[in-house]
Parts: structure tokens; C-alpha cells; sequence
């Protein structure tokens, strides 16, 4: 998809965003939001036991303004080209994708005919949110598994095609949580043409043509290699631990804007 | 002590360095040839329950090239004052602090007799290695607590003075390990004047003048503040995330080099 053509909004989540209809609900307040009244389809793909999540987004969005929640779950590749789950997503003004393994949404609706239906969606200008996986899974290349909490090792990596909603961007979820610098900077060093977006539980990217501003309650990290000087990826052997100078960094908290084509950040306004 | 009194060598150690006298033990190899065949004096300070350490130092230590391996442990701050403790340190060729808590280090030697022996003894060139809270001491400010696995939140972080070995500089370790890349931008974010130097388990930094090498299994990350170009540290309330904006990060593995007074990093040669 061409950076053109791109017309809706992303809502690009770390995971653990706060459900309890109790709580602050920041990041499920700003999906109904961006939904307005209308349906809101949740694509519970990634997971490969769906049961529970519909019922839990359910009671989190019950008192927001969702005109109407829809699960949508593929068991099985072949059922995502039946009919009854395409029109689904006819009238939807948006899609939430919960969390679970990237590679179920990929494998499972990757070149059907929900894909496209995803697609024609953000394409009118829709909404598509998506939280841990579904948040991997909205760049041209994702990351699938890596070893966190540990400086990255060369060849200690996977990436995937995912489902290209956002291009020249690489995105990972749960991240100072789990200790995950390490291998996002790895995904850079792969090819710093990508931007490394690392996102916080609680916490969101909410991206609108070329610029993402940031709500939550942790912060969106961004891993600039436009500038390295030196990186050892393509020389040293698989077990020798990444070596890369001169990486630029930005920690994004709340209100804070980042523009994707030139690179920069945008502080908050005093009154975010 | 100013850049120019500084004659010794540090091994800086990230915690966690490889002991098992069948193990490649690679940072114990590095203190031995350090000290070559001279005396070393193992500082338990850190530690409130010493028993263990030095058997188990000991044990790494035998067949290398260290002549004496002597323990030094202060119970209480006025036995640092003590003539018999003192004389171990007069013929040293160099003292390792193990790990523990960086402010028994400072609070129970910290302007004593015992912290003058060293301060002497790496003014006569020996070598002052630490790991874990004995590489934290080492700086003038030192880290002594912040969330791990967290974005750095305002006013989550304590810092204390170090013994002042190495200026402009704050030290974290366990560092990809224990996800603290966002407490040390905490700390860089406090005074970009510090260089922030984050170093991985089994990893150590090998300062002399004002370079050091990597050596070890994992890396050490150099967090340079100083083309920040935005930071909320002073204006948003305590709960808030820290933000800010144009960070440098440095990677380095074995062998790469890093100069601290012009701030970059010497790639490894192709041989290391």
C-alpha cells in the first residue's frame, strides 16, 4: 500500500492496555472515539484460544461510544474467505486486533479476501487498532520472535511480511517491559531504511498520515539508524553479540508527536 | 580526583562475569593480567553476608596469574579505620569490589582510611575492578535504585556520590538483562553532562586514560545526552514518563573501543 493511499487512522498498541471498565481507559476511549457510534470489529486471529477476550473487550467498550462489538475469529485459513465473516467487516468503522501470535493473523488471513476487506477499510478511512501481535503485524516487515531481555545476538532474530499498513517501520510491543532494546535495535541493524518503534504496555501510537502521537501511561521509543557509522551484522559470526555506533533514540511520552518522514519528534503541548 | 591524577586501570564489570574455573572465564583472565602475579585484595564491602564470595573468587582465581588473593570486608564504618585491614591494601597490585549494595560500599569506606589506600593505590597505576554495585561505586554519582523493566517515570531513581574514580560518568549493570535501558536514560536525562554507560552480565569496560575496550560476552551500551533536544525531567509531575528527544545510543561488543572525552566509539578490529 503506498503511503498515498493511506487514508485512516492506526492505533498502534503495546499490549496490557487498561480493560477494566473501572480503570482509566485511556487507549479503549481513544478506539471508541475514532469509531464514533459505529461497529467495531474484533479479530481475535492471534490467538489460538480465543475465548475469554470478546467477552472482556466487551464489558472495557460496553459503556463507550461502540455502536456495536463483533468477534471475528478464523479458525482455519479456508474459513477466511467464507462469506458470513467478509460481510462482517462491510459496515464496520473499525478493527481491533487482540493480541496472541503475529504469525496466526499473517498465515491465517494473509492474501484472503479478509485481508482485503482490511484493507478497503483503512482505505475509506477507518480505523484499525491492534495490541501486541496486532500491533506487530501492521508493518511491511515484523518482527516474530526474539530473545528479550538480552543484548541482541546476530542471527538471534526473526522478521516476517506482515500486513504492510504502515511502511518503513518495525514495530515491538511490551517493551521496557520485557527488556526488548536490544532486539529492536537488532531489527534495525538489519536495515536502518526502518524506523524501530518500541511500545510500552498502556500505551499507543495513534498514527494519521505521516505523524503518530502518543497517549498512555508508558512511552513509545523510536530507533533512528539513519546515522550509524558502524555495525557489525553482516561480518561477525552468529554468536558474537551486535555492535552498532552512533544510533539515534527518542522516548515518546504522552502528547509527544513523531513524524515518520522526517525523522523528528514533536514535544507535548505544556497543557497534555 | 581530576582526569589528570588518573594513572590506573579499571575493569568495570556489568555483574554476573563467568567464575567457573572451567568456564571461559574472560574478565577474571583480564583482572590477572592485570595484576600479574601481584597481589589482589577481593572487597566483599558491598555485601551483608560476605560468606561465600571469596570462596568462590578464590576457586575462579587459582590457576591464573595472581599471586595473593586476599579478603577485605568491613562490618561496621569504624573498623575502616583499622591498622590491620589498612596494611592489606599497602602491597596491593590491585582490589576487586564484588557485587552486593552500592551504598554499603560508599557509606561504610567512603572517607575513611581504607578508601585513601585505594584512591592511592590507583593513583600508583594498580587496578580498581568491581562488579555489579562495585562497577556502580566507581562513578561520582552513582545509581543506586530505579525500576527495572520500566520507562523511566520522573522522580523514580536514586542517585548517591560514588568514590568519584571516573568523572562524567554513571554506571548501570545487569543491564540488557534486566531491561534498565529506560532507568539509565532516567539518569542521563538528570545531566546530559553524564555519559551514561549501561553494561551487560559476563561484559566488562577496561578504562585507561579516557578509553575504554570492551571485553566479555555481552555489550556495553553508551547512552550521550548530549544533543538532546528536548526533555521533560524538570516541568512534568512525578508519575509522568520520561520524554525525551534526540538520544544517542552506542552499541559496543568485544573489542570495540570508546573514547569518553571526544564521546566515540572505535569499532573492534577485524581480528578481535
Amino acid at each position: 500500500m503506498s503511503e498515498e493511499r493511506r487514508r485512516g487512522t492506526l492505533i498502534i498498541i503495546g499490549g496490557g492496555e487498561e480493560r477494566d471498565p473501572r480503570g482509566h481507559r485511556e487507549i479503549l476511549k481513544e478506539v471508541a472515539r475514532h469509531v464514533h457510534g459505529g461497529k467495531l470489529v474484533l479479530a481475535t486471529v492471534a490467538s489460538h484460544r480465543p475465548e475469554g477476550y470478546f467477552d472482556e473487550y466487551q464489558k472495557g467498550f460496553a459503556d463507550l461510544d461502540v455502536g456495536e462489538l463483533v468477534e471475528l475469529y478464523v479458525e482455519d485459513r479456508c474459513e477466511a474467505s467464507d462469506r458470513e465473516k467478509l460481510a462482517v467487516l462491510d459496515d464496520a468503522a473499525g478493527i481491533f486486533f487482540s493480541g496472541g501470535d503475529q504469525l496466526r493473523i499473517t498465515s491465517q488471513i494473509g492474501d484472503t479476501g479478509i485481508e482485503a476487506k482490511v484493507r478497503a477499510l483503512f482505505e475509506r478511512g477507518g480505523l484499525i487498532a491492534g495490541t501486541s501481535a496486532g500491533a506487530s503485524v501492521m508493518s511491511d516487515t515484523m518482527l516474530v520472535k526474539g530473545t528479550s531481555r538480552e543484548t541482541h545476538r546476530i542471527g538471534d532474530l526473526h522478521m516476517s511480511p506482515g500486513l504492510g499498513l504502515v511502511r518503513n517501520v518495525i514495530i515491538d510491543q511490551h517493551f521496557a517491559e520485557r527488556g526488548r532494546f536490544g532486539r529492536l535495535l537488532g531489527a534495525v541493524a538489519h536495515n536502518p531504511r526502518v524506523l524501530g518503534l518500541g511500545i510500552d504496555e498502556d500505551t499507543a501510537a495513534i498514527l494519521e498520515g505521516d505523524r503518530f502521537r502518543v497517549i498512555g501511561s508508558g512511552a513509545v521509543y523510536v530507533v533512528d539508524g539513519s546515522q550509524v557509522s558502524h555495525c557489525n551484522l553482516a561480518e561477525a559470526r552468529p554468536e558474537r553479540v551486535l555492535s552498532m555506533h552512533d544510533v539515534k533514540v527518542h522516548v515518546l511520552g504522552t502528547g509527544d508527536q513523531f513524524d515518520l518522514k522526517s525523522r523528528s519528534a514533536i514535544p507535548a503541548s505544556a497543557d497534555d
